[in-house]
Order: structure tokens, then sequence, then C-alpha cells
């Protein structure tokens, strides 16, 4: 193999506005932390780091379950966590399904050999509880799984109910919280949620790479009374909380300067404080929506259903939807991200996602956005955005 | 809950000579590189990234195997992603066992439901070929497996006649290479290996977090045959493999800050060049053990059959383990490992992996211990080490 090393150049990565669907943008002081140098897995000094991690943790999760620590792999790994050590096969399990992660759900219980209810609403509408209601009847699920944040649609999907639907089944309640986490109120304790998953480079605006996930005391029980082993070694809860509890028993070497760097990003968090993050988390989406309307498109979403930090907005007719996203990229550094699926092409997902989101990145895309689709003849208006967002901040 | 961020402190790990079982010492074009602003997995220059990091691997392992990626988990990741891609219920799996991490292949093999075959060796002594001729006889396996470079117990295991029983067995051969790539020669479609993983935390010297693998011709068509779905959707190399390979198709989001480092420690390897890093290692390897034997310890592998990045020291008799340990921690930042298992309390392990592998490192180490034991008064033969050390140098 011919093979020239000086074709291998610096990294060099360039500076992006992160407002895709994750990753978000990295605060400098998480960047810092993640080059700390690397010591031992079992070294006192990492004990503490994840002791105080899962402190962090617990924190942002408002519970107080013990198992609350951050997988070594990014959410898809926290997603089959929750999943491989909850489900045996032959267990019934209702999955509700309005986007992709959804989607992905029943793929995984497809693979445990569960026996999968699967409960549908259109991509961008909210799961309708009537309707996992019926679909519990005369069954006896296991696990009822949903999605708090669709990623793939910019739905934030209502808990309360089906939280009681999935108790009276005498089922675990299985969430996933990868965008939710970090950028909107998740106290999983009062919400009556027994698993969770979520990711680092979202809301909480760290690089990708751990899982945040937490289990109730009712979900370690069904941990610990399977009758077959966990599929999965590297994800078996039963092995790896024994490695963040206080046996410290060996189970696999973590990514030492990723807990450094996710410890910092949650630290950050309890700085800023849980309700001014929220807050500033749906000012920036209202201003962002006001100024997207004021252009005279319209969001995917309808108004109270919308998430804070993903804002899908409909492509207008007659745009081409990889160029204005090229244009983004060459000319303003910024990302955003495309439809996946049925949605490809008909809207644009727009992360404001943690450290994102800032006025700055609002005014910004609403410019750059304003000044493509003119330059591409798309049919909006002109000369309003700015102000309709600016409204929003006063 | 009672909660005072003022009580988390700025990351501040130290700076350690980590010269346990690894983590080993990362560079600081590493460290440099891993904090480089963090870009979206879709975003065409990290593509970029992905392309020349498989190209790296590809110039590590010596191979041409299309799919050679890095997981986006640790080396136990790998592992399971080896086993779990390849492996269905009722298949026979050879399984070598003389440490760990053989047992914990067979502990992954009883998960996927194969039929495990296993051959022992006692801890501290390679595995016997005849003992695996005689196990496969009669069998029909679908996988051999065995550890090229326990770390638990520093072995290095010659793998040339076992390849050869594997292949008139028509069985694939997957060797577990966390330990040995990037410190000793690995050239993986030479030597006839079918699936390989490692870590990136051993002789890469990069922070821990992703695991090296590569697949051959043929474990790609055993995969493609499998008649049920790989039970990890996570490690799906099916649908991995087209993330990395030219669809680009999102499967999941991967640890893009952590394969900036991955690259930047391959880039480092091929710059140092392979011959040249393995010599580094083995003369490194001579020193420390003629230093210890000088001293009137003596290593629990056999000569000719010792790693050259792991070193197991038997700790002398009447010596506290946990006591030099801790005060080579406290006293001179310096990490080395204990045994596992059996060997708990009767061995060292010294790492000299990567970056850790220089002679500064060996001549510490050497000193320090030397100084420990005497106050321990430790039967030892003082003020022998380093000049037994200096003449492996010459």
């Amino acid at each position: 193999m011919s093979f020239d090393i000086k074709q291998f150049r610096d990294i060099d990565p360039g500076q992006r506005v992160l407002m895709g669907p994750g990753p978000s943008d990295v605060p400098p002081r998480v960047l810092q932390a993640l080059s700390a140098p690397c010591i031992g897995h079992l070294d006192p000094t990492f004990l503490t780091i994840m002791n105080e991690t899962q402190d962090l943790l617990r924190h942002l999760f408002q519970t107080e379950n013990e198992l609350t620590i951050a997988v070594s792999g990014t959410g898809s790994a926290g997603m089959e966590a929750c999943f491989v050590n909850l489900v045996e096969p032959g267990d019934e399990v209702v999955v509700c399904v309005n986007g992709v992660f959804g989607t992905r759900m029943c793929d995984i219980v497809g693979r445990l050999g569960g026996k999968l209810i699967r409960v549908d609403a259109p991509w961008g509408k909210t799961i309708d509880p009537n309707a996992v209601r019926e679909a519990v009847k005369g069954k006896d699920p296991k696990v009822l799984a949903i999605v708090h944040a669709e990623t793939s649609t910019g739905v934030c999907q209502p808990l309360d109910e089906i939280k009681t639907i999935a108790g009276d089944a005498g089922a675990l309640f299985l969430v996933d919280m990868v965008t939710s986490l970090g950028g909107m109120e998740v106290a999983i304790d009062k919400m009556g949620i027994d698993a969770v998953y979520s990711g680092t480079q979202k809301c909480i605006s760290c690089p990708p790479g751990l899982s945040p996930i937490s289990f109730s005391p009712a979900a370690m029980d069904v941990l610990r009374n399977r009758k077959a082993p966990v599929v999965s070694w590297y994800l078996d809860m039963s092995m790896v909380s024994s490695y963040w509890g206080n046996e410290r028993k060996y189970h696999h070497t973590a990514p030492i300067n990723m807990n450094y760097a996710l410890r910092e990003a949650l630290r950050l968090i309890a700085e800023e404080g849980l309700e001014a993050r929220f807050a500033r988390h749906l000012v920036n989406h209202k201003a962002l929506v006001a100024g997207v309307e004021a252009m005279g498109l319209s969001m995917l979403v309808a108004e109270g259903e919308r998430l804070p930090m993903l804002n899908t907005v409909r492509i207008p007719e007659g745009t081409d939807d990889l160029k204005v996203r090229k244009v983004l990229l060459s000319d303003y550094g910024m990302e955003i991200g495309g439809g996946l699926g049925d949605l490809a092409g008909k809207v644009w997902r727009v992360g404001l996602m943690g450290h994102t989101s800032r006025r700055r990145n609002v005014v910004l895309f609403l410019s750059a956005l304003e000044t493509i689709l003119k330059a591409q003849g798309a049919k909006i208006i002109p000369g309003k955005a700015l102000d309709a967002a600016a409204a929003v901040y006063t």
C-alpha cells in the first residue's frame, strides 16, 4: 500500500455555528476540560470525577435514582442500554412512533425478541393517549416506551397521561430524552419515569460520545429479576453499575476525557440554573419562530406542541433544500439539518440547543436565510423577520 | 436535594505517568486535536476525517479490509461488536482462555446463545495449539477466538499455528489485539485474521472511548449471510459500515472529538514509522526486564513469551502490594496496575505502551520501585537495576 503520511494534515475543522439537530456548539470550558491530561479509570481522582458527574446528572434529571450514569457510547447506545436491560424475549413492549427515534425503538425491540405493540401517529404530530390506551387493552406490557423530544420532527410529547396508562398497565415507563435533557424541564422522579436515556451533544452541549441514563428502583427490580442474562455484556447495567457504584468493580475502561467534558458541561448547566436555562431555550425558540413566520414561512408542528430546542421549518415551494444548506455552510459556517424519511426535502431542522441557543444565532440564522432565499427567488416577505424576533426579547 | 454547585471545582486531574495496563500517556498533540471545535457528524470536513482515520487504521493494521473503522465505544464494545455480528444462536465458537479477556469472550458467547468450545491454559502461559487442535476435532466451529496480548497476564500469544487450525476447521479467526496494536507487528492480512478489535488507550496512546476494528471479506460474507438480525442495533456492522462507507447513511452520531484524537494519534504512529515504533517498545521492555531482574525480582511470564508493552512483575514476598502502588501514585504520580483474578496481590502490571514507552519512564520506575521496596524492607539487590537497564540501550 502506498502511503504518504504528509498527505494527512493538522486537524482544522474550522468553527461552525451548529444549528442542526446536534451536535450543538460546545463551550470553550468544555473543550478545555476535554483536553485535560488523561488518567487511569481506577485513579482515585477519576473516581471522584465519576461521583461528581453522577451528582450533577441527578441534579439535571431531578432524580434520586442511584443508577444515574453516563453510558460509554452515544445516545443510541443509551437507547439500546435501556431496552437490552429491561426487555427479555417474549416480553410485550409498547412503542409509540411518530418519527425516526420511535421507529428505531421498534427495531431494537424486534432484535431482542420482544413482542412489539406499536402505536403510531403521523410524523409532526403528538401521540394520542387514547390510541395508547386502546393498544394496551388486554395486554400485559413490561415496558411502555415513548420519545419526549422527537429530533426528527420537532414535536414535544406530553407525558402525563401516557405515564398513567403505563402505570395502570403495570409497565415500566421508558422515555427518550436525548434532545430534551438540558433544554427543558425533565424531572424524571416527579414525571414517574422508570428508564431514561439522553445524549451529551444536544442541550448539554458536550461533544457526542456518552449517554446519560437513569433507572428507577422499579427498573432496577426488573433488571435484578431477569430470567436470562442481558444479551449485551458491554451494556449490562448489573455490571456497569458496580463500576459506577461503591464497589468500583472494573468492568470496562471508561472514556476518561469524555467524562471530564461531560462533568464540565453539567457544571455549566448547574451554574446557569435549570430555570434560567430552560427560559433561555424558550425565548430564543419563540424569537426564531416569530422571525420565520414573519418571513412568510411556516412551522411543521402546531403551536403548543413544539420543542424549544429543535425547530422544523417548512421549506418554501420551489426552494432548493440542499443548495440553501450548502450556502449556509460555505458562506456562514452554519449547519442546519435536513428532513429525515418522508420529511426529506420538506423541512429544515434548526437546532437551538444548549450553548447554541443564543440571540446572536437566532439573528444570524434569520438574516442568512432571508438573504439566501431572496437570492434563490423564493416567495418570502422580506425585511420583517428581525423586528419580529426582536419583539420577542423585549 | 440540597445542591451547591460551588463544591464542584475545576477539572484538575494532575499529570500522571501512566504505566498501568492502560490508559497510557497521551501526547500533547493528541489532546490538542481532541479539543478542536466540534462539528457535525455529516459535515463534509468530518467525513474527510473519517476517511483519513480509516486509511490510517488500515496502515496500522496493515490491511486492505474495507470495513476498518473505529467503533463508538471502548475496547470491550469492539469485542462485543466482533462476536455479536459473527455469532448466531447455536453456532459453535472456540474460545481460548488464559486470562481475563479470554474469559470475557466466553461470557459474551454465552449471552449470544453460541455453543462454547473452551480451550484453557494456565494464566501466564500461552495457549497450546495442540489443545486447540484437539478441541476442534469433529466440531464445526464458525469462529475461533483468541487474545493476542493478554493484558491481565502479559503473555504474547503466537498466532500462526492456531490460524492454520482455524482455517482447516473452516472457522473465522477472531483476535483480540487491544493491547498489541500500535506496539508490535500486527499485519492482519498477512496473519490471516478475519476479525480483530483493539482499543485506543493502549499502544495508540489516545484517550479511551473508541475501538478500532477490522473485518476480512470472509467475515463480511458471514455477516451478510446471517439468518437472524444482529441482536445489537448500535453495533450492527451492516448499518455502521454504511455510515463509514460511501453511502454515508446516518446511523448514530459519531463521537466527533474522539475521532479527531484518534486520527492524530494514528498520524503520530505513521510519522514515527511502524518498525521504529515496534523497536522502541521492544528495547524499553528489555531494559525494564533487565532492571527488574537485576533487582532480584522475577517476571511472571517466561522469556520469549512476554509482551513488549505489558510487563508482569512478581511481587516479592512480604511486600505490601497496595502500599507500593499507593506510594508510587502519591510520591511519583505514577500508576501501575495490580493483578487480576488469581494474580491479585501476586504481580504488578507495568505498562510501557505507546507514548509511555520511553527510556525516562523505565528509569523512573526502576528508581522509584527500588526506593520503595528498600523502605519496606523487601529483600532486593540494590544498586544494580539502572546499570542493567542502561546496558540494554547501548
